[in-house]
């Protein structure tokens, strides 16, 4: 791993700068690319119909024979969610610790591409040579079990990047953050960290998953006579052990609903990351056995998403559980900003069939606080700083706990994603940028709702639209039906009778106007109807219906 | 006011409980309907492209020589926003404080109503006769100036209804709660206290408005080198009253900005509710003869409103404000649950172009926490108690404050928006229900967008539509055009081409087998269409657009 072209390496982030998921990003050293995470996003509020979003990868299929595999920290979405459509691509190897593995598998699975896809299991403190790059994954802590930072090893100096982290000195499952090999490596010296910015702006330090594990047993000991509720996050394993173990103590049955849930924790069941006490969980069918209060269910739905258990549940259109008064609920998890709302009305819900809902304080983030990020620091001691993993004011904020803690303003980068950052053994600058993008994923459609479709989807959700038909004789321009207007979206129709008529009218006179007219073309005549139709309009209701005029000729 | 035929008072709130806005509540005895506020609320998010919501006064009206005016508490949108459309229906007098006229006149010159309306100012104190009832204004804080608590004397027995309010002990304008009226009351005996409820699930007590004061000094004195943009809400009067404070102590100019902030703020200056020293405030056009750290701005926008001018500062679309590199950049305010993304937005916009964004910790709560709560109810000893102003989740919060006080549950009412209350001497239990329900406002429209319309929105804005036009013989059904396939929000059909055209062979098929039977019945043959077609896209795309067949006839 020498540098004997005197070649830089060049670290490209693909997506994850500036926004909150689609984490992916490439790091290339001559002919060898390899790729950090390969997350999805979920769409923003006004990209209406959208399921999901993908990073735009052009860059890695144009030097696709350099890709050498992809390297995963950890099993969240916004890290592995975008890797069955890419990998239908870019089909290289998949490396990642066990549990991860475990969920892309799941993942795999779905898209029926288990076959087509390479994956290797790699454990803390293993290193894998990948082209030009050696990779070493080292433990950390997340709110998902396995999670990993990467040393890679390239030819101009050691890249530290975190990954999602915290700092758990008590973990519920296996060992903590390994501190000690982030203080090796920065004795060795590290040209550059790429550290975790989510809660860069939040001062102290984030308290350890077990600190939720004795909310819970107070909340289950002052609860005895209640059925008890949980939603939190599917993948946050160790949260429902905890839950599984305050049931076991107080003596409870436990059932596991929603799909998400379900699936993670049969995972995590079969690779040993979750340990249940024998007859602790039953089938949901069950539970009619067992009075309330011997009852733990742990549910989907801690954001509010409407077709999750719990606010089916709240809603009353689960088809197997029902709230009932004196039931607790209680949400183990904190809204993610965007989803408040939802929340808020999940909770309205319960409280109004009767349940006790609980909300505060049964949550701790998996992301490293601001005295957590400067111990990362303090110990790697890096000569660059590239925060990642956040909006921009996030990466902003953990540029000025780098700046406190000696590190100088040139040295510290803020870079977007596109954004090519070459480095040598000295030196690091913003050289290039490469495109990038988001790619909506609708239903089985990749990529074929752009922004034209977006807009228009927005424009009909604001204001409707009204649709003007009408027949022509081909030749003479002779109208022989129409034109009559549809519309959808715009007002009740049969309680706007009159407006209806009056703009048939307007529609009826401009075309008129047209066909007697000397210029018939036809997209004349659209776009004189189009504007008479949408002044017409305009004024009467101060409102902009998309207006269709659509002209059929017959011969 | 003796209650000679032992009848009842009704109190039917039209709208406000278990929601955030449209506040509106009647109070009924025998002939006399008095209307507490007259409030609108904002659009949820999927009511697509609507402005406004206001109450359904169908109530109202059908007992409309019963009301005698419209009491008012205070100025804000959720309790003053309807009443331009409500009082075109019941043209009654509008009885408030001087400020919330100030507010209320406003809107009524935006309206053309001035002439129509009669407005009566009421001093804190005084009493107002409207029939049976007798309506005292009684002194409060909240996060705008002038509001009022009201006592509503009726002939069976006295109703403290709190409007919005805080307590605070040290205003920034005017006088402190007049807590002695509401215990003089107390001992007098009050029937029911209907208490604020925003804030009953936060434990202790509201800060002063004043502590917002000190902060902003400390703020100006660490960032005396930088211009100042403060956003805060237009009508915090007293928040842009200790602005102005600070800045005139350290010598800087102010400037207003965006349209509300403007409007509000010159209505309290006019009446003496600002009082804004000699040569501070200038023109936005004289800015440039200023050095940026001799500016302040004042301005709305915090809470990321799209069209607020903060907004469009941060996505530099404000004609006559640039943000640079080193403006210090306040909101004032606390992100309002549902706009948490979009002041993130503007957040990471601000930070982007240099700016150093404060936004914790510069604003306090203009409602009552859970000890100011019971602070109110200890004066006020109610026999029963009717939180308002809140979710379910916030009412019920203060249902257990109000227990935790010695209430009896039986004498707490957790009604609902159209339940009616009736209480006498000694009871009061719900025994009715009438009609309540929100009326859309979008543009000039005022109740045209339901239901239907908001579905057919909501489908739109999901999936799109796809239109199939086609046109037949009148009398032989003989295809002569078409059938043809327009979508709108749909794919890009561009790039979708092969999509597009089997669509229409689908169609085209479809067509022929119905026009070659017997039956030819054209709403059958759009049946046929509509649901050919519907299986082929969700085959293909797993998408459901909306589908729209038109046939038009020739004779």
């Amino acid at each position: 791993m020498k540098n004997v072209n005197n070649s830089k390496l060049r670290i490209i982030p693909l997506g994850g700068l500036e926004q909150i998921g689609m984490n992916i990003t490439a790091f290339e050293f001559e002919d060898s690319i390899i790729v950090v995470d390969c997350g999805l996003s979920f769409p923003e509020d006004e990209m209406y119909g959208i399921d999901l979003v993908i990073p735009d990868i052009t860059y890695l299929k144009d030097n696709i024979d350099k890709v050498k595999g992809f390297v995963i920290t950890h099993g969240h979405e916004d890290h592995i969610g975008a890797l069955p459509y890419v990998l239908r691509e870019i089909n290289v190897p998949v490396y990642a610790t066990k549990l991860t593995i475990g969920i892309i598998e799941n993942k795999l699975k779905e898209h029926n591409m288990m076959k087509t896809t390479k994956r290797k299991v790699v454990k803390f403190g293993q290193h894998i040579n990948l082209g030009h790059f050696r990779v070493e994954f080292i433990k950390t802590n997340h709110s998902i079990a396995d999670a990993a930072a990467l040393a890679i090893y390239s030819p101009v100096g050691i890249i530290v990047h975190t990954g999602d982290f915290k700092v758990d000195y008590t973990p519920v499952f296996g060992d903590a953050i390994d501190l000690a090999r982030f203080g090796e490596l920065g004795k060795k010296g590290v040209l550059a960290l790429m550290c975790d910015s989510t809660n860069a702006e939040r001062p102290g330090f984030t308290m350890s998953e077990r600190t939720v594990g004795r909310t819970l047993d107070n909340i289950f000991e002052n609860h005895k006579n209640t059925r008890i509720i949980i939603a939190t996050f599917a993948s946050n394993v160790d949260r429902v052990q905890q839950i599984i173990n305050s049931a076991y103590k107080y003596g409870r049955k436990v059932v596991i609903e929603g799909r998400s849930m379900v699936n993670i924790i049969s995972i995590a069941m079969e690779l040993g990351y979750i340990k249940i006490p024998d007859n602790t969980l039953i089938d949901i069918e069950q539970m009619k056995n067992y009075p309330p209060q011997q009852m733990v269910l742990i549910t989907t739905g801690s954001q509010g998403e409407s077709m999750a258990a719990l606010s089916r549940m709240a809603a009353n259109i689960h088809k197997k559980v029902t709230i009932m008064p004196g039931d607790t609920v209680i949400f183990s998890s904190h809204p993610i900003p965007g989803n408040e709302k939802a929340v808020s009305q999940v909770i309205n819900e319960l409280s109004r069939k009767g349940a006790d809902v609980i909300f505060q304080d049964v949550h701790v983030s998996g992301h490293a606080c601001q005295e957590d990020i400067k111990l990362i620091y303090s110990l790697v001691r890096p000569k660059f700083s590239i925060p990642v993993h956040g909006e921009y004011r996030h990466l902003k904020a953990q540029a000025q706990i780098a700046q406190s803690l000696g590190i100088s303003k040139e040295n510290i980068f803020l870079i977007s994603s596109g954004d090519v950052l070459e480095l040598s053994e000295n030196t690091a600058q913003v050289v290039d940028h490469v495109h990038t993008g988001s790619i909506l994923v609708d239903g089985l459609g990749v990529g074929d709702v752009g922004n034209i479709v977006l807009r228009d989807r927005q424009h009909l959700a604001e204001d409707g639209i009204l649709i003007v038909v009408m027949t022509l004789e081909k030749y003479t321009n002779q109208l022989l039906a129409g034109p009559d207007i549809v519309s959808r979206g715009f007002v009740y129709v049969r309680e706007s009778e009159d407006l209806m008529e009056e703009a048939r009218m307007t529609v009826e006179e401009s075309l008129h106007r047209c066909l007697s007219g000397k210029n018939q073309d036809w997209n004349r005549i659209k776009t004189v109807i189009k504007d008479a139709l949408s002044d017409f309009v305009w004024k009467r209701t101060k409102r902009s219906p998309m207006i269709l005029p659509i002209i059929m000729e017959v011969e």
